[in-house]
């Protein structure tokens, strides 16, 4: 167990979540010896809410996927991940290596029937609230299908999750003409007008529309997605850098700037990353929710709140469910 | 001539941009009607100076550039361009169809021997200062051998127009590590890194490294550029939105901000997209600039200040010795 920081910071979340949520009990895989000794640290008793499994090993981050897999069958990854397989636990969440959390969760827990590959969603701040936004770096290259998936599993995440009733779904692309973007992304434009789905499909927006909140899920490939993402942060980090620098000019700005530090706060309270921390793999056959690898306390905690949620929504089930009703307008014409 | 906004806001920025270039001489290319009613109303009197071309017909805002091209002869855009490709104007800039005036472009002045295709470069304000990313949406897809294109091109506009010595490069990626990304990304890289120009290959860069400033150029294909660039005007707009909500939540913080309403002023001017506006044809015969269609007097003005520098500094002619000079590792294993 562990991410960047180690297992401190998984327990020190575990303890936040333990009040949190006084009727869940939760598992911790990883070297029984040092969590243990952290528990006892904070006064954190074992109990029917909190057990701990030793694991041998752990998956280091800089780790191949696929040397993982091989080797990796006695880490703390492979063995939480188990556990939802089992059905001992109902989801797992992890801050450790990504590409590794995603191999292990397919092989194990396997991918949902007609879902071609599992996705990353993340949610997004936007000027109405929050989107979801998928894929955001489990896949670099994507077809038509992928991305047509990826609308199911956005949607049924939407509708379960965030308790939207007929969520409204843009594909992300360069201009909102027919004409413009990739042959993919048009592609799945084509499909997604005539599936029957309990959702609103909007068409494409551009990226400036992610953060206007113009739709609820946004579609996109994992390159495009994950640089869309990190280059959003990049910006809200610049924005914020230069607010600071500005600030500082004058002493007047200075004097306004402490009249101001409560709105100041709110502002990096609702600009935190670690808010909306947690990337929830979508299209397996069980709740996988990865932490980001540099959180805190706070950071764990939440992407805990969302396996939680996710779990309690049945959101799996409802992917299962609408993706089972998806018939592509080619198939459809095949059938009839 | 028009953009969105039609002729008025060009004609102000020209009545600027005399002003600031006292050397420069101005062809408007348009209604002669309109333009001269226009510079009346500014008490601008047609001279050496500033001179009015009468064409028939413009290109509209949503016209394909194929139709553009094939009926558009007689259009203010293609006289412009023309004045470039005859030696009668040393650039040319318009706010009009980005598509059609890149069509036109190509067909007029030609692409720079060896370039396979032109891209739009853009400025992007950073913690260090300012990096040039391309493309920013003329090339939707774009193989390894265009990016290596891209690089040089920027590479050579860095050194010409930002004056620097050895400018930092790098390909925008989804992770640093070798493994990751598109395979156009990783045999570009390949390529890069053997190439002998006065550039620095730094390797891969993420989204978030664009606002640090990690490189001076930063390279990527049409689409994730394109996406890029927006995504980060819709996050700087979101910030700077929650940024005055919070600063109207409190009577303290509303004091503060009209205390810090200096410092609060020269943050928007640091974001203000006109500053940087305007996005650079590169790999053309010529100097083609397109101001946004959206923008007032000021942005056009400072997208006529740009043209004017890559005018002056040569950066044509940089590009085209630059890229002559560049061997692919592959052609120069056969050469020997």
């Amino acid at each position: 167990m562990g991410g960047d920081a180690g297992p401190s910071v998984v327990v020190a979340a575990v303890a936040r979540a333990v009040l949190r949520h006084p009727s869940m009990k939760f598992i911790l895989h990883g070297d029984e010896t040092e969590i243990n000794a952290l528990l006892a640290k904070r006064w954190i008793k074992l109990s029917q809410r909190i057990s701990v499994r030793h694991a041998e090993a752990f998956v280091r981050m800089e780790e191949k996927p696929s040397l993982a897999l091989r080797r990796g069958r006695n880490t703390s990854m492979w063995h939480a991940i188990e556990a939802v397989k089992n059905g001992e636990a109902d989801s797992v969440v992890s801050c450790g290596n990504t590409g590794a959390l995603m191999a292990m969760s397919m092989v194990q827990l396997g991918v949902i029937e007609g879902i071609s590959r599992p996705a990353i969603a993340g949610l997004w701040p936007t000027m109405r609230g929050q989107s979801v936004v998928l894929d955001i770096g489990a896949n670099v290259e994507c077809d038509a299908d992928m991305l047509v998936d990826f609308a199911v599993m956005g949607e049924a995440f939407a509708r379960a999750v965030l308790g939207l009733e007929r969520p409204l779904v843009a594909l992300l692309n360069v201009g909102s003409e027919e004409v413009k973007g990739h042959e993919s992304v048009k592609a799945a434009a084509h499909i997604l007008r005539n599936v029957s789905l309990p959702m609103e499909f909007y068409g494409f927006i551009e990226g400036d529309d992610i953060a206007k909140g113009t739709v609820d899920v946004v579609v996109t490939d994992g390159f495009t997605g994950n640089i869309a993402l990190k280059t959003a942060e990049g910006t809200a980090k610049l924005v914020i850098g230069f607010l600071r620098l500005a600030l500082r000019r004058s002493l007047l700005s200075r004097l306004g700037a402490v009249l101001a530090s409560g709105a100041l706060k709110a502002l990096r309270r609702k600009l935190d990353a670690r808010t909306a921390n947690g990337g929830m793999f979508l299209g397996l056959n069980g709740v996988v929710v990865k932490s980001h690898g540099g959180t805190d306390a706070l950071g764990f905690a939440n992407a805990i709140d969302m396996a939680i949620d996710m779990a309690k929504s049945g959101v799996v089930k409802r992917i299962v469910a609408d993706r089972a009703g998806v018939v592509a307008p080619e198939r459809k014409a095949v059938a009839s």
